[in-house]
């Protein structure tokens, strides 16, 4: 999983129809040490995570596994809300 | 997934049979603030989107679930067509 | 999808069995302006592709689709031969 | 698989529920040189490793194997802890 | 699948069960022009590879299958041996 910082939300009303009522978030991949790294995805939020937040996603159809037995076709989604990690 | 624009369409003949009648767009990801991020791709419409457009599109073996029962060897599909974002 | 240039083959006499008398070739990631993107990979080919054609090749276990109900270990598979390509 | 040394560990009291009683540590990838290489990451530990451990880790939904029947949106997990490792 | 050469292996008692009796190479992927690619990663040896061989291995849970029907969390395998290779 990746630690990221939430930093906005997608509208769209056009979508594949197994999207619909899911959150749709902006996340920044970020390094322990808070740095920007890798480019910012759209996330499916599965623990009411909000805008400045930071959170760990998972990558893969291993997102959707939260919103089983829908079927959508996910490949990232917020797992957690960090409340804190410690590096040595 | 991730952010992309729309940039142009794919024409192949011979192909994979289960592609019959699928179309297949060449996206450009983007980052929210609409910059280039990472190298276009061939992906599946599964919205109706056209050339101009920003979507979001899905990774992996995920984007041919719209097209289910079709078992078609699919790795990149558009899944919305985005109204809008919000970044803080 | 990626679309790549088919640049060369392969030969393997010791291998996983499950790849016997698949063809495999070395392509060559493009962007649609037909320059070099990323490393070249071995890709099984399931529509009859040639060197110096250009083709799309899909990633992951998908790979492996065309050749169903064979369960090889295959995370690349030339799936289209195209004819053309247009952008914006 | 990724060799890499463990260098954290991450709290999160509110997570997708399939995650309860997992331990969640962060792993910075590494070169047979000792080498940073990538981004850090945040595994799920199968194996009792500990901060300051060599081991190598499997991205992908193979992760979360070890766990099995428990069905948790992993993507990334410990799965060796290192005694050594020789290269030419 | 990628080019390799092998170029050591790893050694760990403490391992998800699965992992028991497999072999652990490191393999560096190369180009065809035989130029590192990317970094080193572990594989499991399913065709009896050794240290400064050239190979191509696949990534992803693919490389699990010659293991079939052991399910041991494999993210990158070796699966074929080079005779040699051609390119224009």
């Amino acid at each position: 999983m990746q630690l990221a910082r939430v930093i906005g939300d997608v509208v769209a009303t056009r979508k594949e129809p197994s999207f619909e009522g899911l959150t749709l978030l902006i996340v920044k991949p970020i390094t322990p040490a808070r740095e920007p790294v890798g480019r910012p995805l759209v996330a499916v939020d599965a623990v009411g995570a909000g805008v400045g937040e930071e959170v760990f996603f998972v990558r893969g159809k291993e997102a959707s596994f939260p919103f089983y037995p829908r079927e959508a076709p996910i490949d990232a989604g917020i797992v957690g809300i960090v409340d804190h990690w410690d590096v040595e």
